[in-house]
């Protein structure tokens, strides 16, 4: 199975990133994560995007705030797929990170997700590694039905309170 | 090989959308291309992106402008990927669009590109069904060496500019 | 005499959205709470909307936040009033989700207030099923002029503390 | 048959307004439109709003840009619903006018539409006629129909085109 | 002496439009304060508006939140020179407040401070009366001189400090 | 008669500010113009500032772009009211100038106007010139009643045209 | 004398580019223009940068517009002054622009000028060369008496308009 | 060895500048921190900035906040660099404090740092002064590899907590 590469800008990311590794073991899917700055560490940003495809990736995310340049460090030096996660709090709510991660020159694009949006940013790799996988889309699936059984309950919930009110 | 499908929420967005299709036409991927408004004709959407899968579809580009519901509508409805393109230009410059799209409830991804970003969406779309063509990512590989070849000439045409003055 | 349908798209917002209610009560306007989500549950969503009018429904709240599709998902399959309440705080203080409430295509309007705004969504329903009922217009026009004796009490009391001062 | 007032701050609104009027004209609901400014005809724009109800009135639309006090003058002086339109463009798009038009004190609410959405602000207004109105209902629900059916035929138009070429 | 009034939209405002009143004692200039809300007791801001000149006033300062029509609405009803106080923290940090504040139509202007800016509407009120009050316009510029003085003792603080150090 | 001093901080500056000097010439208040840049020409800026009390002047109108310094360079050099307008098109529709213009510290104010609201500077300075001068203050009522009847006269013209059609 | 070196984005920045150019050619500073984008030609950008100081560059301009990466993938590589233009029109006025290439990590700085700021992206590198050079230091600061005279030029220009209408 | 000049334009800004002075002693680069107002004293910072060059200063940085006019005015007064750090936070989270920092005239170049980033403001100063003097040169290029070790080691910690989990 292929893996999901989890790349950050600094540790400081790590508390959002790490949701992402959750969500990407809970589904059974391999992944590595890794500290690499756009600006500090350029050249081992690159050299890990250049071998990814080689080295097993299928998917990479990418997180990073404030010039939030990793993702599209990153989508320059592979043609991966590369989800990128705007991280905030920083200027705008986090608006700046996002606009700097998603305006990405043609042919070199980076997929958004929301600000600290790394639960998704993981859910996003899965439905792109199961295009070719029906077992994994199988798994997703029994997931969002458990996902609509949750918000059934607490609408039964919520009508049981205010019915004995 | 799989599709890529191509919705939009109104044939105004057609213009932009258009990008998409062809470039995805000139890396030889097939795409659908349908005008389904989340508002207008929510049956319809959600029919089409029920049955995306089965009929063989591996990916999704959902297009539309204010309040971009569409990109969500049809990722509710699908595990497929699912991009979505804000169209604008709207209020904010389309930063409403963007955050309408982006801002997905856990567990229902949509993957945004920068507003009008069509060709980029594309792209994506293209490295997604890459990750298991080999064929294809090699072409992906080539259209980024033809890009940097461009930059490199124009970069060329300009010393020779600035030399002869 | 008609109901207000509450929604929410998900049970965080109850807190918020519990104001509508206790408002409405306050006025003697029956009404049904729900949580239903547009992207984790959207035919219950739909379901409900289709059958509110026929169910004795005369106006509808839909609260949501972040991509805040809710209202419009209910409004694209009902042709009763919807109030939409943008829910924060999200990013831009919930301005991106009053515009992802308020920005609907011709035909299918969604009635904003603001942020949070859950009072004045309660009573703009309760305008709504005043129209054709005299005694409810009575109970507002007394409402308000109590709330004109509010400012005026406070006033007094304020000259009182600062002439005494 | 109850009539809706539509008010506009200045004639300068009139071409954004006058969609409002064409719209319920073409529903077969009477309205009156004024120019009535908060600031230069404050007294005119309160004595039309206290009389609205006792005068026929069912709903009332006020359009107003920049500091955009109409709609809020007017729902100050009556119970009737008050759907206000923000009037552009001004400053940021018009979000200016929309977060003016929005932010109401509690128990005097105004029903914000998108920026300029006049078209939406008479759908609003004939919606609430209509709560207790079952051949206006059902008019408005034709509409609906005939809106689907436009986007179903452009989806048409554009497979044709797709595939004959 | 002619007096300042200062008017505010509701009593939640006191904290901040305390501090004009508190800058007017200390420059000795009489003023009288009201909780008059543009919405809840329009009757009441405009009958003191209307009559201020009469009584004795020589400048208006009005502080309100949110839609923050306060102002205009004083503006509407004098030609005496009003100053506006956008409250916050409401949305966008109170841009929208000042942005409904100062945006008025011609004729009718209001002069903005920043947000929460009691302190300077107070001396900009001192600065207005001062023009014709040359004893007044004396106890301006030795409090000039004394804020000049408490910023060059620091200087020389800091000047000790990191001398010391 | 007191004067009122106009500066600008370019002459690109002149045809919005224009309309500030045929306003106030219509107002028969004498008035003095400049172009004095708060970065290129601050010695001259300064110099004005500091003399214009004891010239004649009565309050002062600012009027400057981008950075916009040149209100608060003149407020911090005279205890007159300066009126500062923040002039545009620049970034963010001219709010970045706004903020620039109306956020000094505290016992330095400017009285910003609306973004290129040179009819209302005038204005206010007149308001301001009329605090002390009930003839002016008779002529500021006079044309605030012609504003009136000119709104009142369109709305007539507008119930002819929606009558006779 | 050191150069400096200016590098843009993408050819279509040559427009905004080229007054950097002609500002430091007017002050007798020799430089080097390139077409080096981060995301297509991210060796040649890191290539030229690493080599900078020692091919006799002492200032770097570097421009670039939407994510606008490149000041900050070249202040990475280098420990020479980097000055960033952010370029626009993109979207939010160019201030996502703005903020992507100000908001560098400690230790990596990129020096802001104005959006489009191209002429004074030359003067700051002039400034940065005049540290240790008396005799450019003197050019910059003849230019600046050039530039009050100018201002000055013009106000008597408007003051011999505004004598003899 | 050439000094650099600290202004701020408020002892509150204190604790964001205290950053700059403690990177620049990590240097060995000589530094001066005084507290000028823009408006409270204009005529100190004037005379400061005029004679900055003559008493041994190579680079000034000026923090200000709110109208942030310190940078401008300081380089209205200098042709030596000037780095502006806007300080927040304030409206707009500080973007307002950036945009009125950055957006000079053209001719008087302000640097922009990020809001706060007295630590960049620090380091662009010293890579200005490190141009002419390859000691700190080499000082800069030690910290950035420590900087760079630093993030490597910290990925290394990283794997090894990954590892053994």
């Amino acid at each position: 199975m292929k893996k999901v590469g989890i790349l950050m800008g600094s540790d400081s990311d790590l508390p959002v990133v790490k949701k992402a590794k959750d969500t990407l073991d809970s589904l059974g899917i391999p992944c590595e994560m890794h500290i690499y700055s756009a600006h500090r560490t350029p050249d081992e940003a690159r050299a890990w995007a250049r071998s990814a495809r080689d080295n097993g990736f299928g998917a990479v995310i990418a997180a990073a705030g404030m010039a939030a340049h990793l993702a599209g460090a990153v989508a320059a030096n592979t043609t991966l797929p590369v989800v990128g996660i705007p991280c905030g709090p920083s200027l705008s709510d986090g608006i700046d990170a996002l606009l700097s991660t998603v305006q990405m020159p043609s042919g070199i694009p980076v997929a958004a997700v929301a600000i600290n949006g790394a639960v998704n940013a993981a859910f996003l790799c899965a439905e792109i590694l199961a295009v070719e996988d029906p077992a994994l889309a199988a798994r997703l699936e029994a997931r969002r039905e458990a996902d609509r059984q949750k918000v059934l309950e607490k609408d039964r919930a919520l009508q049981d309170l205010t019915e004995t009110k």
